[in-house]
């Protein structure tokens, strides 16, 4: 059985709608279900409410779980460092706990969204490949880097399989705008509230936007992939947009003209953040395949 | 001012006493002092007592810290991987605590000092550059990589200069007898007590043991380094012994012969660390002086 965790989120969704439908046999975990979600999938998934903090919850949920999906966050890039010790406390440490209880429940596979755009750094080469050095320069890529570290230790000590998906900025439909969390589900939000969009910086810093199916397939590639790989895996588009060029698709499927607010850059963001997919190409024999502003087109077409 | 952290440790009175005898004012901060120790120094050094655990007194230890010299570690390379949970909430939160504090307080400089035998974990090049890879596979190494990547971060955005000194095994006088802690004491300890030697696997694990003068002479060396280095540094002998040579020049120093008592090998323990210096002795201006049949033979004779 394949567990999700973090299965009522922007790609847990996705994702048991796509293994659901393809008769993989799921249990979706969330420390909260939509209740809408979760009863349209009712007769193909089995749902369990566990919150990653409680590690008694999280271990029950383990039974006869062969592959885990790991997709819980709740740090996201543009929070500020400040809160390091509250990302150790709510990230790490029960991350580290739920792959104790993997271990011990011998689970076979587990597979971790990592963030591809802030683990690596600044001074990374471009595009970037998985052997770069890994210096993050924000929590949240630090916390996504140190829980990759305790995976990696486990694979070795425990023989746990692990593919680690380092992923571009995910987008589509169904993301909803949270602060600091994407800059397409932002930008929406703030045409639909009709208010100027601000723009750190220069509006220059580019950045990797992975249409929400091409992740979808990358992952199912990873759940489905055989041997016993112990991978790290950049998953992107192979390209990069600047905000600009982000808000100017944006204007160009929404039909609407943005007021645009420059404020001042982030210390603890990169300037460019392109993935190089070579790598994922190969070993999961997938590629990309949906266009950056067809992507937005139907994003914006399908919004909730 | 320097501020010594962990200097009632091996290490840290070695470099109290270094520093102190060089005319450097010092603040020498440990959990607890010796007081043999403190009262020697009484005259030269500001003794405080805190624990690197609460935050707020550690915070006020840092009045007019230039550069602050960090040794305080309280996991050892020879623990479990189990205590995991336990080694994020005492090492790793606390040292991020501590960094900070740290910036609040406008230190410019900061030395760590990482564990150059387990940091890079197995799959290294041998000789290890510090340009490896970085992927521990025991608690230890992995707390004081995430530590690393702290201090990195703070670098980047706070301005922080720091030398991390990724340390080969250091030995000499005054290193006590702690479970896990450093083969040469554990081993002259059995010899007081006349027990036999318990070899892990075939006692071929090919370590890079570093006399503790040498090593108080690198930490100099970054202490005086000018310039606004932000570096990651290994310090080591540039030499490995396997547990068998070890054991050999212990025997020939204290013309003692042990008994050998082979048990079963640690899969948490890679097979050789040899740290590649090229590095230290450019940039630091550093050599290893001591033979290790010499730091050997000191260690036995000026044993308290």
């Amino acid at each position: 059985m394949i567990g999700i965790y973090g299965a009522n989120g922007f790609i847990g969704r996705h994702l048991v709608r796509r293994l659901a439908e393809s008769g993989v046999v799921i249990r979706a975990v969330s420390r909260k279900f939509d209740q809408n979600f979760a009863k349209s999938f009712a007769q193909l998934v089995e749902f369990v409410e566990a919150d990653l903090r409680q590690p008694l919850d999280m271990a029950s949920t383990l039974q006869d779980v062969d592959t885990v999906v790991q997709l819980v966050s709740t740090s996201s890039p543009g929070m500020k460092n400040d809160h390091a010790i509250a990302d150790i406390a709510e990230n790490v440490v029960p991350h580290v706990q739920f792959l104790q209880s993997c271990i011990r429940a011998g689970v076979r596979r587990y597979i971790f969204i990592s963030s591809g755009g802030t683990v690596y750094g600044p001074g990374a080469p471009v595009p970037t490949p998985e052997t770069s050095q890994t210096n993050p320069i924000n929590s949240h890529g630090l916390t996504k880097l140190v829980v990759e570290k305790y995976i990696q230790m486990h694979g070795h000590v425990d023989g746990l399989e692990y593919i680690i998906l380092r992923v571009a900025n995910p987008f589509g439909p169904g993301q909803e705008f949270r602060k600091g969390q994407g800059l397409i589900p932002a930008i929406l939000d703030h045409w639909r509230k009709d208010l100027p969009v601000k723009i750190f910086g220069n509006g220059m810093a580019l950045r990797d936007y992975l249409y929400i199916d091409d992740l979808i397939d990358a992952i199912e590639a990873a759940v489905m992939l055989s041997g016993q790989p112990r991978l790290i895996v950049n998953v992107g588009s192979g390209e990069v947009r600047s905000v600009i060029e982000v808000i100017e698709a944006i204007e160009t499927a929404t039909h609407h003209k943005f007021k645009r607010e420059y404020i001042e850059a982030r210390t603890t963001d990169v300037d460019v953040a392109n993935l190089d997919i070579a790598f994922a190409k190969k070993i999961l024999k997938w590629a990309p395949k949906t266009k950056f502003e067809d992507g937005v087109r139907m994003t914006v077409d399908l919004r909730s």
